[in-house]
């Protein structure tokens, strides 16, 4: 119901349960203890492209957050790095935070555009879909961004700095879903040890399952 | 411990000239009046993949900053956002600073891909290039993003707040030149605005032109 004036502060979060993208935003908020109202805004049967949802977001994509006054922010990257503002999850070093962008930016480019996009079309396409025809291709170069991932994680916990941060959320969101997508971690020891690490921080939420016929499409696609 | 930005001395950039991304980081250093050496590194001509690149840079790009104790920064929006710490070029309203990001993500996920990328084939691929089956499909998602920044731009002269920053280099790097990649800006007055008062802005400086054989390419690409 409406959101009035004491409960100023309480965003809306337009998003699609299933997506890493959408989930990764969940994921802070949990772990901040933050109130939010979470709209569920399926991507994959064009809620983001209805002229209401448009008007909100012309690009058309989820998550979005919205405040109480209307205002808006898309772009999952930059909502977890405004949501963590002043808290343990965003370096206050100004180089380590340069780090965080750019382990998000190396996410949104080199890694989500393959890891997600192959879980995508495995799981939320027609069986007979030609977008299969570009798995392979997907897969290797999800492959190069899991080997840039591995080079780095030998030697370190955490993508950034000593601590669990929003770098470390971006990156586990599709990464720990890879196989979704036919993409196996078997390879990449310190990725899974990772993996392990991020499920167990403090308030950790997991992605929802995807749904039975996402889920028979996926078994279909291994 | 790190140093801020602007306690690090002089910054060498691994950069390729003709490159929007690299020309992003020269146009803010240039702007900042920044000393900074620059290593003219051809990504066209795989000089991001050599061993001793790849040991800076595992991910195997330009552009990337170094300092001059060997620590080094990747991606092209992040470096913007580091050396832009503590200048007008960054928002100090964190909403107004998430904004920046936001803008900056939607670039390299819903624009460089399809503007940068369509420009790279047209001047740096053969002319019998496989990759050129692909520019149409490029171009029309190239439409779409410019479409989202036409939309924005028509009731604003910048994109983040009322200030020139970190947004509008990060956009108007590709979007200036996306004609070399057959995908004309006739359609978006606004952003021809934006683009003219961006070349104004104190300091500025344009990005070298492609050289003769990628102009020759270009043409014929046309």
């Amino acid at each position: 119901m409406a959101r009035a004036a004491e409960c100023v502060g309480v965003i809306t979060v337009y998003g699609f349960s299933p997506s890493g993208n959408c989930h990764k935003v969940r994921l802070l908020l949990e772990q901040l203890g933050r109130s939010y109202h979470w709209v569920e805004t399926d991507s994959s049967t064009g809620a983001t492209r209805t002229p209401d949802y448009l008007a909100k977001n012309a690009n058309g994509k989820v998550p979005l957050v919205e405040l109480d006054d209307g205002r808006v922010l898309a772009e999952s990257n930059a909502i977890l790095f405004w949501l963590a503002q002043d808290t343990a999850y965003l370096p206050t070093d100004a180089w380590d935070r340069a780090q965080a962008l750019s382990w998000m930016f190396f996410e949104q480019y080199s890694h989500e555009p393959y890891v997600a996009v192959a879980r995508f079309i495995c799981g939320w396409t027609p069986a007979d879909s030609p977008r299969r025809a570009g798995l392979a291709q997907l897969r290797e170069r999800a492959h190069d961004a899991l080997r840039v991932m591995e080079t780095h994680l030998r030697a370190r916990e955490w993508f950034t700095g000593s601590h669990y941060g929003i770098a470390d959320i971006a990156l586990f969101a599709y990464t720990d879903v890879a196989p979704h997508g036919g993409i196996s971690l078997g390879a990449y020891p310190a990725i899974r040890d990772w993996l392990h690490r991020v499920r167990h921080t403090a308030g950790f939420v997991p992605m929802v399952d995807p749904d039975p016929r996402a889920a028979a499409l996926i078994a279909q696609s291994a």
